[in-house]
This record gives structure tokens, sequence and C-alpha cells, in this order.
């Protein structure tokens, strides 16, 4: 009954790639059946990496290009003469209906811009965001936007919370999950213009979304809400402090834990405890940001993961193609706000 | 030869008002020798109290009053009504040179507002800004605005630069500070307005500070430099994040070293480390918000911390004052930008 899954790899983006992508290619076929794959960069490298992993070499064809966006490239200079990259190519197969999504390890800035100018956005989205799973408390939430945009008026901000909810209520499956706006209180009078003016059109609003209102920065990981909507400046700081802060812990419990050879047996014995605790703050867990508002599937990984990183990317993209998160986007944002609150929709359910 | 320090504290402000504030008191004459406290408040609870920690009750002198800001009391009601609070009248204390400082847990636009108002902005400086320690992996950096100031142009920010450097090098004692500007990435083009024109600003600057440039959100706990500018909307839900952060990391240890016998006997014997480490990253250590820019000292408690939290916001008070800190910022924001570089100074130094 199993479709044939095609996905689509940027080859040469990332500090580790290609060998990384390669690698992360085969650990994701443990958790994959009948998936193919793309992989789009230069030859020379592919062929002995693939060589020497069977088992991705069994599902992937190498489309040979040896242009590759680097790093720092500008995002106008990607536009303009990365028609041959492997990142551009990568999401032109998208764009063809040849794969059904897109990841890369690559240039952020370069692939949103590609991916905007070849996929286009979604109907009704102005602007798409960088949505991405954020362990807390109480399980899973999403996030956006965390990065793509880094000034958002009130209409972005309520657009992300369109998508964000349309994400969780799918992908998550949560029946009627709570939106919050990321703000410096939770009082209505806090904040900027901007999320002031958000969360007034999502109190007002008659569309059927379960709005909280304000959160501040400590609720995200207490998991107060199941959305959080933040404009790209900001939501990018938060998650990389978060994510500063974790490293730091980690850092200071691994001294801590070998001062002395006391705490060190300690540490041996609790060692099972211990690797289920890094197991669960594990960031390559959470590797694959999504862009969300796109005509396709465009997952974003982390430049400075590994292995197990990418192909939790690559599994992020399999669950938003199999959850056909684009069609529920398209069919729930019509639904949702295809009639803006204030003219069609009010009047028919008043 | 120690002068008698005179401390004023709203008893009134905080969660856990004002048994935490006397407890507080307590706790911090541990630290401090020749001190005294003026105590605002509610005599018919405070004395009680008083009577029950003979040391503090010993350097404690009680102004009473009835009044009190309440946490979700607006700004402007504060400021009108409010005269008689006990907030307003141990910051008159600072204002009528009775007191060298103030220490409060209650309202912190309150308290920056009527602070702002009684105390005055040091020349210079346009607007105050909330600054506070922040624990990284190579020791202790300051981080500023932390709330103060939602909307910050690029003056705004290079301002909180030089408050910081001013801060790193006379109060931490750095010889020669770095300060670094949050962005979303490390590049020039990256960022937001306000950013980009305040990297310009104090790249081209002739001031003798040391710019290191943009960092991004997980080079603050990395400790790459020793101050982090931002404007208050970002800075507040970063710092909450990360204690977010730092909460979530701390329960999942704890979760998952009480999950089986053997952990919790590997977790015993590594009692002493796990003390260690969970000392290092005990907010209540990093407690006490400095409002940086004011004619006086002013030092905001978390509303829901302990004595220990509170005793660290009075420590945090006595060590700006023994470092005379606003003098130091005087003089060194004469000698730094009095001139600005743009006129005279730059004249001169060409």
């Amino acid at each position: 009954m199993t479709e044939t899954l095609t996905l689509s790899i940027d080859a040469m983006g990332g500090d580790n790639a290609p060998n990384m992508v390669v690698e992360g290619i085969e650990t994701s076929l443990s958790h994959l059946a009948e998936v193919k794959f793309l992989l789009f960069g230069d030859e020379v490298k592919l062929a002995p990496l693939l060589e020497n992993h069977p088992w991705a070499a069994a599902v992937t064809e190498i489309r040979h290009t040896v242009e590759a966006i680097t790093n720092d490239q500008k995002v106008s200079s990607a536009l303009r003469g990365g028609r041959n990259s492997s990142m551009r190519l990568a999401i032109d197969a998208v764009g063809a209906g040849e794969a059904a999504g897109v990841i890369s390890a690559g240039n952020t800035g370069a692939l949103m811009a590609m991916a905007k100018f070849v996929l286009k956005t979604l109907p009704g989205i102005d602007r798409p965001a960088i949505a991405a799973y954020y362990p807390t408390q109480r399980g899973e939430s999403v996030m956006l936007d965390l990065g793509a945009n880094v000034d958002c008026d009130a209409d972005n901000l309520v657009q992300f919370a369109v998508m964000g909810e349309v994400f969780a209520r799918n992908v998550l499956g949560l029946e009627n999950p709570s939106i919050g706006i990321l703000n410096v209180g939770a009082e209505n009078l806090k904040g900027n213009e901007a999320v002031k003016k958000a969360s007034a059109m999502l109190q007002e609003t008659s569309l059927p979304i379960k709005f909280h209102g304000f959160i501040e920065g400590d609720d995200i990981s207490a998991g107060i809400v199941n959305v959080v909507v933040t404009d790209g400046f900001t939501g990018n700081i938060a998650l990389k402090t978060s994510e500063g802060t974790a490293k730091m812990f980690g850092e200071f419990l691994k001294q801590a834990l070998s001062e002395s050879l006391i705490s060190k047996f300690g540490a041996l014995l609790a060692s099972n405890a211990l690797k289920k605790f890094k197991m669960k703050v594990d960031p390559r867990r959470y590797n694959g940001a999504m862009f969300l508002g796109l005509n396709g599937i465009c997952i974003k990984s982390h430049g400075g993961t590994d292995a197990l990183g990418f192909a939790n990317a690559i599994h992020v993209a399999e669950e938003l193609i199999t959850h056909s998160f684009n069609d529920r986007i398209k069919e729930d944002y019509a639904l949702l706000s295809g009639n803006p609150p204030t003219t069609e929709k009010a009047a028919g359910s008043e």
C-alpha cells in the first residue's frame, strides 16, 4: 500500500558535508521504508561514500553538480549565481514534482530565498516562517518564527499563529492546540506594538483558535502552550540562548561529576539514568527546522549536526509529507482565514 | 575605617514578602559588616518578624507605612497614587541621601518609573537599563537591557554598551572588557536596523571600547563577550527562556536520577558533586537586577525569590556602592561619550 517517498537532498551543505549527509541517509533508513533519495552534489566525492554505505546506496540516485552555495554567500548572489548549485537543484526537484520534499544543512538565508523563489508561498501567507519542535516539561511544542523574518508586523504574527495551529493539529495530532505570543509579560498592556496588535486580533477573531494570550520566556519550556508565536529576531535569539544554556548545563554537570573518585563512581552507577537524561535533551533530536508556508516541503538541518541529527531532519520532512501538511494547511487556511472574520465568515457565523 | 552602609528596603514587594525580606536581611549579614537597613512597610507585620530575627533587628529601623504597590498595579497609578507606598518611600530615602541604595522585590515597571522620577538619570543617559549578571562557561558576564525598554534605537544600544563597559571594568574588575550586540547572526549584514546601526557606530567610534561585534544567543553562555547588549524586549525574553531551560534541565535530571534504585544510589554517591553543580547554576545566586543609568543605586530582586535570593540582591547593591559605580559611570561616561566622536572628540583625535 505504501507509495515510495522521494526526498531531495543537498549533499554539499553543512560543516561535515557530504560525509555526514550520506551517513545521515543511512541512519534514517532504520526508520524509513519505501524511500528514495535524489542526492545533489559532487559525484567524485559522493560515489566513494555511497560505496561504504550500501544501504544508502541502494535507495540513492546521485545527481551530479560541482557547484555549491557557501555558508557566507549572500542571498542575492545565491539567487543570481547559484542556479546550478546542489542546493538550488535539490529545491528544483521539489518544484518539478520529482521529490516530495528537500533537506539541506547549508546556508539558511540562501535556502529560504531560493525555496521561496522556486516553490512560492501558500495562498494567504505573505511570508514563510521557520518553525521547529521545542522540548518542554509537558512534551513537545512548536515555535515560529525562528529567524526567517527579522521584522514582523501584527499580520505576520497572526499568520504564524494560524500556520502553527494547523501544524500542531495535523502533525502533532493535538485536538485543540493552544497558541501563545511570546512577550515580556503576560498582561495585555505589555510589549511592543506588533505583539499587542496581534494579540488583540487573535482575541477578537471569530476563528476557532485557542488563543492563550501572551507568554513569557520561561513559559516556553514549561510547556504552557503548544504553539509559541514570535518574530524571527526574538525567536532566533531565544532558541539559541536556550541551546547555549543547555550546553553550559551539560558541561557543568560533566565537570561536577568527574571531580572526585566517589562522584565518578556515583555517575557510573547512574549512567543509564544519565544517558536517558542526555537523550531527552539531545539537540540532535530536535534537529530539522521546517520552512512553513511554502508550496513544498523544505527542511533546514543545523549546519553543525552529525549523521543522527541529519537523519532526524529527514524524519521531519517525512512526517510533514506523510501528514499531507501542505494540503491540510491549504484547506485549513482557506477555512480559517481565507474569509477574513470581519467579512463573510463573521456574517455567516452570526 | 569602614563607614556604615545604609540600605533602604521595600519590605512589602515580592511574592513572599515581608517574611522573605526580613529573612533575606538576616541572611545577608553573614557577608556584610557595618550595615544599617531602613525597612519600609507595615510595622504590625514587620515588628514580630524582626523579633524572630534578632541579628536583623539589631541593624534595622522600621519606617512604617501601610500602603504598598501591587504586582498588577499600572505604572501610571503607582506614580500618581503611590506616594506613601513602601516602594516609593524606600526610593525617596535614596533621593534624600538617607540611604546609599534601595532594594525591592516588587512590581518592576513601577519601581523603574518611580526610581526614574525620584532619582533622575545620569548625565548622558537617555534611558536607564536593567542589567544582571549572567553565568557563562568562562565566568560571569553582564547583560543589558533586560526589560526596561521594549523599543530601542541605535543610540540607546550604544549607551547600554557604554554603561555595560563601565560596569564590567569597575565592578567586575576587568581591564579591557569586550562588548557584543546580541543578533541573529554574526555577519554585519544581519539583524534589524537598530543593531546594524549601533554596531556601525561602535565600530567607527574613537571611544576606547573593545567592541567584539555581533554575537548569537548561544554565545552568551559560552562567555564569548563580557558585556551583552540588547534591547529590553529581546533581552527579557532571552533571559527568561534561559531560566526556563535551566529549570527544565534540573527537572529532567531529577526525574532521571530517581527512576531506579541503582540510579538513586549513584546520585547519593555523587551527591556532593550534584550539590556543587546545583549551586553553580542556582538562579538565586544571580538574583538582583541592577537599574543602571540612574542617579542612585536601585536593585530589583526577583519577585518569587527566597531569603537567599534576596540576600544576594542586597549584596549586589552593596557591590555597586562599594565600587562607587555611579561616580565611576559619571566620570567614565563624561570621558567616554561626553564629547560625541562626531564632533569635538573626533576632531581632537584626528
